[in-house]
């Protein structure tokens, strides 16, 4: 699968847009995303760290297109975990490094990781797993 | 806790206002959230679901807030759980009720049904549950 | 399906017999299971709480045998996410009530309630909900 | 902490003497536990694979271990998720690979592989993510 096909399929999803999801690598079974920052993705009434519902995002997609790479088409998730490890401050970006755990005929799993950039030394704000249908319907 | 400083948490995150998050229903341990639909939150290149970010998000956001209507401050997600049971179609205004499972000194559990209203014959799009941290840091 | 066509899958399991699980109640889409107490189920050096692998163990059952009631034959687990709530002290039979969540032609999701006899004035000591795989294969 | 001391939580524990669990390898924030295979593991009526709920607990333990390698004492598990990837055969048995993810001062977060010995090229039967307190009673 092209790189361009993913970014295409990346950048025309209407959500995607709206939050800014850029598409920084793409390998087989492996994607890179950077989520640059907005003030509208912070969460709390003092703007102290960015909403846990922007990482849970990341961590949807960025597993959805680990898959995707591999399959060329898109993939409804079955079900999704996200451990929020540390709080994303507000102004850093996001980037969320999502790869194929297993590619089955009917089912696939991702893994994320999401880290904020120039916070917490580089450690991850989140790790993610998730599960995707992976049969043609 | 009041009804308006729950309607005050909910709606002075910038996330919040910019999804159009809204409390229909509130008491202790349980709380009814509405996400009006918007075009900006449809996943994929042919319009045809809503985005499983946003039904993430808003997991997310009713669970903590079924916390919040008991300790009266807000809570950061510990981790989160997610299984999509049916697309959101275009169109259709998301609900949301969180109640509490568990409200301990340090760690709270809260489960979520989301809904959209007009599909699926009312069954729920999607389920969740999140741990919470209830401590006072 | 008859209840006898489900204790037999149930009991059949060499898992299954020595643990001890036994059939409570059951009608389609919900299984009560109970699992006596042994000793050997405690966790720890100090023999203070029963381990949370039984307590998985239980969920995993509980929830496949919620959606065995509906479809007759066995299904393997795709994954399992368990929440303990509160420790099942030494002494204390188990009971697990697992309920369909949603059964379709692909995936189920169930959930599943675990208590100990006796124990936490009644409240469960863990929630779970599991996905299986329901096609045939 | 000492090895011996390690082994000692592992196998003071009734659950983990009646599985037989064995402590492989241990360094701080990682531990690597061998079950080996019994036939009262076995799952179905046709006795063609390992029960999950035997994979759920090695999730669990090592997990915990992995953590228990760096604060010296035993930890409540908080919430686990295991995702089954493939069968684990009668015959086989099971390594479970646990590292620290993150410990904090009130949660820590591992992450467990388990394989099945001669089984799939190698390749993992599980994954597993589990939180647990960390905090001092």
């Amino acid at each position: 699968m092209s790189v361009e096909r993913v970014r295409q399929l990346l950048t025309r999803s209407r959500y995607h847009q709206w939050l800014g999801l850029e598409l920084v690598g793409v390998e087989p079974g492996r994607v890179v995303l950077r989520l640059p920052y907005r003030p509208q993705f912070l969460a709390d009434e003092n703007d102290s760290y960015v909403h846990g519902g922007v990482i849970a995002t990341v961590v949807d997609v960025a597993g959805g297109f680990a898959l995707i790479t591999e399959l060329g088409r898109g993939l409804p998730t079955v079900d999704l975990r996200v451990d929020y490890l540390r709080p994303a401050p507000p102004g850093a970006d996001l980037t969320a490094e999502g790869h194929t755990v297993r590619l089955g005929r009917n089912l696939g799993v991702a893994d994320v990781t999401v880290s904020a950039a120039g916070a917490n030394g580089g450690k991850p704000v989140a790790v993610g797993r998730a599960v995707y249908y992976t049969a043609q319907r």
